[in-house]
């Protein structure tokens, strides 16, 4: 039998392509290997973003329009909305009575974030929680992978910690999530900075032609290379990022620009026809899922169904050993 | 339409005289007047209880059991388990996200339990969100009304401060809770400590009549007190505790206790026959319940279905505030 993977995303609408070279690339790779679990994670958003959650519902729709837009299918995969799945509130609820406050005040990326995030205040209940809620998400599907960066190796260690814990307990019934540790790109945004919608340097998944000609036509290059033939630092230049991300071989390119034989304007010609080429499919693809809203709403009904039959199984299965 | 209550006892087994005085008796007399919803909150007892569960669902059975015993009856109210109602551990989450961390950790019981229960590690995060979850278990079923002693009264305060942070940003969906205050009865134990369980003092509802005999006789009483004729002090004594319990008018008995006219043996007499009166009918009662689990199995799903529905139709209207 396929191990099972589970990964998800907070809702936040429509998606760029940091968001595919970053994560969905990884999640569309993994489908034929793994039985995978992709879940809008909509109680998250609610951990920072609880004050204003009008755009929640849509933005949840228009995410998992860019899954499938990107390559996940429902044939292979459960695509379900976290919030859809009262499992999750449960389980959390009961590893809640288990996990030590210290574990949550001690994560890094808490203290992190409650020193970082200004705009927001997040001395909640529910935001120290959220460890508890990602091992709930994790552990009521008994996921054996979990895809994750370098950086998110804590919060997933806390995971272990809690199962552990929890098995100790009540008896073996959960399954220790293993790191699924994936190299991505990084995507920066056309202005150098992160890929972020609210930075406004976005390219979006299935941009069309005219958006995406600006976009790069915009995109920052090495201010020390003003005229073509000034030798130019692909190492720091957007434009070259993006070259880098559509073409294995860049050596040549990067030798070309660096004797000032090549101009930022036909370079930016080539990331342009590679990004065109990658953002068609997506277009046309695009416009047709978002053209029939029941298509959509008829797969994330499916993957609610699915995901709450095997969250179901575990979830009898923990409360008679609780002896609920 | 009839206003709605709301209350609950933690399961911890077969009950004693104490629950009965202390609160059943309340929860017997509103059930005329209110819409009344009774849960065995068997999600509370795992915030303190969370390491051996092995007599929840027992106790659970038991406790209500006795609640029928008692003259709850499931015409008139809704007689649930709180786990069984996913509804509670949703909400218990929603809420949480609005939840200032201050809030709890402000709350005069929880300071006061963390002091004091030496024997439990008391540090983790479900204990701490207690209140919240006491907030839910409410509002989940919108009731008016929370039969509290002036010892719970902070703690109502606190559901009130959440259901109004909640409508604040979610429009106007749950009701504010009040107290509703109500003069009970204290019942010490046969040993003049606080009737409990765990001191092996009690008397538990539907006591056998020899059982009973025997509590009465190792009773407590005024120590200076040795013969008959030796003037007494009834406001220390156990057994003249339970006569006043029984007894409207005990002036013209304490006068004769202080005068020498009235010996504890005669006392005691007195208690035990208004104390096998008043278990008579429980014991028998008690009796054909528990000879047919099944009756009582019936009885606990048809109130968690009433509850269901109910709980459902909150839930539902305010995911769709939350536009989840």
């Amino acid at each position: 039998m396929k191990k099972r993977v589970l990964s998800g995303m907070r809702p936040t609408g429509r998606l760029h392509i940091g968001h595919y070279f970053g994560a969905l690339k990884n999640w569309v790779d993994m489908q034929d290997e793994y039985d995978c679990y992709y879940m809008s994670a909509d109680w998250h958003a609610l951990t920072t973003d609880y004050a204003d959650t009008s755009d929640l519902k849509q933005n949840s729709f228009e995410m998992i329009a860019d899954w499938l837009v990107s390559g996940i299918s429902p044939e292979k995969s459960v695509i379900f909305k976290q919030s859809q799945i009262y499992q999750h509130s449960e389980l959390f609820l009961i590893l809640s009575m288990i996990t030590p406050l210290g574990w949550l005040y001690r994560c890094p990326t808490y203290k992190e974030q409650i020193r970082e995030i200004e705009n927001k205040d997040l001395n909640n209940y529910g935001f120290l929680g959220y460890p508890i809620l990602q091992a709930a998400d994790i552990l009521i599907y008994k996921a054996h992978f979990v895809p994750v960066g370098e950086d998110q190796l804590a919060h997933l260690e806390l995971s272990r910690e809690i199962t552990r814990r929890f098995n100790n307990f009540y008896g073996n019934i959960l399954i220790e999530p293993q790191a699924k540790l994936t190299k991505t790109a990084k995507v920066p945004g056309i202005d150098g900075r992160k890929m972020s919608k609210s930075y406004g340097n976005s390219i979006f998944l299935g941009e069309e032609e005219k958006d995406l000609k600006n976009k790069v036509w915009q995109m920052f290059t090495d201010p020390q290379k003003i005229k073509k033939d000034d030798p130019g630092h692909p190492e720091g230049c957007v434009v070259f990022a993006f070259y880098e991300i559509f073409n294995k071989d860049v050596k040549d390119k990067c030798e070309k620009c660096k004797s000032g034989a090549l101009s930022c304007v036909e370079c930016k010609k080539e990331v342009f026809e590679c990004l065109a080429v990658f953002s068609k499919d997506m277009a046309q693809k695009r416009k047709e899922i978002l053209a029939d809203k029941s298509y959509l709403e008829k797969i994330i009904k499916t993957g609610n169904e699915k995901a709450q039959d095997t969250a179901d199984k575990t979830l009898t299965e923990i409360k008679q050993s609780l002896k609920l």
